[in-house]
């Protein structure tokens, strides 16, 4: 028995789909650059490695991943692909539909893409909240590890840092090259952050245009942050952290 | 001479954004419920009345302000008018566009209608700085009042609530009938909150079901938060904050 | 009491609704060159002072009005905003249909903007009217007016001329610039007129090319006709010509 | 020899297009019910009549017919095919760029249902002749027959009355079934006409509801106006009228 | 009494309809170059000439055609004119959505325009049959004659080879030009045929690029096949198979 | 070393992008019921067992895999997920557009789910060709198998029949339930083949109806064809047939 949809048959699922009590987890990334250390697929990958874990413990069903986000900023360094958020809102509202059809009434779009994908999951959310008569959610990590980051330690979400090192090399390490890691200490902006736990006055997070983005470029072959304080063992305290409050948020999912 | 571009002709407006140094801010709001002691279009007169402050102390210019924001939640009381985001996003980058023609580069998109505007704004955002080579802020009373918000003693981020009562009554107060408004105290969520002072983890927010909403609606008739609590004269210093922090925005802007 | 929806509150609304027969006004304009002696907002102006005192008389209400029109033509000047015909049947729509949702049965759009925007306000109209089972009429003043502009020694319709130089003049004279005003005598060409007073055969009307249009603004700094003719009495007269023509209107179709 | 575009090879037509000065006629009508006494394919075969015989005194070409429109309150009669008139727009646009890409530069586009397909072709000849830079007009019969249509003795203009009846007994007297004919004549309605000769005050068009329509059905089968009065004699006379503008609406055009 | 609906008025198309079973032929072609001889009209010609024959024998109903199809890669010869896909899906299904309206629930989309259109027919047909209710097939006339273009000495499907060209020559010889017309005799490609007679393994066909379409201008202006291969005979013998064909697959239709 | 796109970092993806010679696959197939025996997942399988072991003998890279596919008529059984054909085309589009940015100018697309997605395919592949100037090939195991499947001694293409089934045993065994599945011998229909080896002339595909799909769920849990017959050591030369043609595929694609 796999928490897979795709790896169970239909009459399987169906099964499944009950004992899940009718809950799901949608598992959205990106394919874009992460440094000269982290492998394109990144993003997908922690989606779909919390998606997987917390489902296990819940008892809940995963849903193929999309390995397509929105990163135009991304494209500044190849093997970034990048959907435009209005065809990636109609892609995940259509798999709601579908999974809306067949009895699923609880849904949890994990965001492995921190920050950026959440635009168009939202417009996606509430639409297929209105009009299917399901309930969705969206699980950011970089917003569900708020309260675990400071004490491990990590500095603010950046592209590449340690947050996104430390858990990959704790679920990939095979797929992390720390010996290419380059830093790129954040420095702070006024009035702007992108990291959710920043307390101050903030503009909203637009994505980065190409130009602003050659500067993380040149500077650590587009990495944000300080991947050279990269742990396998914060990673994993995150990756539990992190998997820990997806069970409970499903729990509560299922008790309204 | 107005700072409002339709008030000036066009050769008038034309001299204006020289001086302006490019920089022209658009207010977007929302008509909606606002409980029964504020009017429909309080969110787009509080992108309004920050606009117009803000671009008279720094000599830029204010864009007719749209009227209409994304409100499918709000459609649980009458007078509430939603567009589709996927329109909104269009409404906004053929604004953004017209403008860029005539010379325009810097542009502040004020978000009277707190939170929920965020995502099509991004997406318009993004795109526009992207095929039209402008810079694009997006300034949320919500997000760039964190710093003043606990100092007053206001509450969290709610609906109608003493914050936005008070900014209204600061400057509107012909429109404001406190006599009418009813509190309806936010209480905590496991794992969700909407406001962006909330320090624990959340999940992302997304716009309430209609059902969710008839709740705020029975109790308060739509109201959430503590409008009891209102204060003209806190509403003054919250503009005030909000104001320098617009002011410093388009500073930082024309120096960019 | 105020007949603009935005300044009421829901339940104020909701009253006013009923007293108005479900009937409101939405006042639809444009953003654009308006020649050197009037306003860039002129076309929402008018569609906005027109419709304030008739739904004073008629005791019906106004939505919010929208600043933005389809003027692709006047892109020629600054300070011109167009949005796509195809983005503003979207929004037209999406109004009417969250207004219908509360019960307004008969709309009244006024367009501003004077026979440019009527393709895109048609298929809006008859779209909402199918799908939506509410009635919609489209009042423009320079159909409106067939029976008063001769009486008054009005020219044809240009564009920033005697007719709306008058309106602007009665109504908003602190932002009419007569001084700067250049007129540009409208020459007849065969088969072809704008004016919905002309007799003669002609082909229908299609936005003018940006390179058609540069003539009118090498000639008079964007205007066709002969803003020399103004008078703010007869722009009084006219005003009330067209108030008493959309009182009537709405009349009817509170009869029917 | 033929000016049908479709009728020739390519190597024909391109010989053709230089010696029709780049002016290609695009007619465009309906399928949709036409009263008992006429087809349905009325309006298309309207616009095509028109556009063969100005084409051969013009020495221009025509582009194969579009025998589709926007017909959306002709749905209460079968037969009727109407096609949103988002995607008219699209059609006709992609139409244009084709024949833009092979040269052609001057384009009249025929209207045979007559008022109704404006808007959408409206939409369409703007977009063209700004993106393609070529040159688009409108001709539709009930523009370009106010000169003629009284003299005539023809009343105004309805729904297969007595011009669209005269005009299709001159040259398809074959499909014209005059003994099925019923008169619904047509009475005045205060602040509204659809006719283009009207002289008086009036709102602008939009296609009626079904309901609307249902009274032309029950009174005369769809028609509205009086076909009784159908004379082929006078159709050809307003054939030869509508004709000569079109040949002199190309000359225009070929001489700016 | 005509097969074709636009000649018939609607109370005729009624009872036609009635007697025809509720089926319905679409005749769908192109407008494209076809070689030195052929007319640009060809594949609309060709689905027009198999709809009306095999309509007269089987007493079903015809709609108007549609003269435009997706053509992207003939743009390289004067006189294409090619749609968007994504606009003739649209199309498709309103004409589809119009008929069904009235009573129609069995569609033959006959594709003149072989192969290349059946993509968007699909799409359009396979929604139609969803949303609608109705049953949809599509009638290719290269897939229909796959039993008899071998016995008749025929070589593969290219581009105005022997089979259109035949076909031509037995209906409209008056539009035929053999004198004109080039052989550009098809070679063999490893795993790549467009033919559906072949037997081999193969890549599906996308439309060629213009770069690529460029040869068989340069070559045979726009042929591919052996039109020295022509003759009228077997064009009747090749239409009297497809009408056969055509009638057979209605009588099936209205047996399920 | 990888061939999955998403594996690799940016700098070794664009190492091997030049050592690819600018070639990638892109395996897409779909999330859809396949009978008793066979995982959901299924199609998408296929497509990457494929893309995987071809792309490791040419030496090409694989971009992740697209899960989802067009399958409204499986959405007859539970766990399909279908996208909407005009979605589809855009996701497949960005992806191309985004690695043809990056200077992939050689795409294999590969269709694990057979026939259905053909048509959307080659709508993005020929825009993709037409303006992104990049060559774009659809490799289909059902055309790219005509070859094998015969002297296999396997039937025609139906759902979830031995040909699938033995290619899933073959190389996911732990995900097949041979013991579950239920034979549904495929029966001629006059006129009408699905499968591509089909000799006798034939309408085109179209998705079933959900009602006409309904039969096969009642009779075999969803299969067409006869599971029966599986073998995985005919999957095993059935997959190499499809890998030694996709290899050669590449090969030719490199050679152009």
């Amino acid at each position: 028995m796999s928490v897979w949809l795709q790896e169970n048959s239909w009459q399987e699922l169906d099964k499944l789909r009950i004992k899940a009590k009718d809950t799901i987890i949608i598992p959205v990334g990106s394919t874009e650059q992460h440094g000269r250390h982290l492998p394109l697929g990144t993003d997908t990958m922690v989606a779909t490695m919390l998606a997987v874990d917390a489902a296990e413990k819940a008892q809940v069903l995963v849903a193929p991943p999309l390995w397509y986000g929105w990163s135009p900023h991304h494209m500044v360094l190849p093997g970034t692909i990048t959907l435009r958020p209005e065809v990636l809102i109609e892609v995940l509202y259509d798999v709601m539909e579908s999974l809306g059809k067949h009895g699923f009434k609880r849904f949890i779009v994990i965001n492995g893409h921190r920050i950026v994908n959440i635009p168009w999951m939202q417009i996606a959310a509430e639409r297929a909240q209105r009009l299917l008569g399901i309930k969705v959610v969206i699980f950011d990590p970089a917003y569900m590890s708020k309260e675990v980051v400071g004490p491990l330690g990590f500095g603010a979400v950046g592209h590449s840092e340690e947050i996104e090192s430390s858990h990959m090399l704790y679920k990939h390490p095979e797929l992390v090259h720390l010996e290419q890691a380059q830093d790129n200490p954040i420095t702070a902006t006024p009035l702007y952050s992108v990291d959710p736990r920043f307390t101050g006055d903030t503009l909203c997070y637009v994505p980065s245009t190409l130009t602003h983005m050659q500067n993380s470029v040149d500077v650590a072959g587009g990495t944000t942050g300080k991947p050279s304080q990269t742990s396998a063992e914060k990673g994993q305290q995150y990756h539990e952290h992190l998997v820990g409050n997806l069970v409970e948020v499903i729990e509560q999912l299922q008790n309204n």
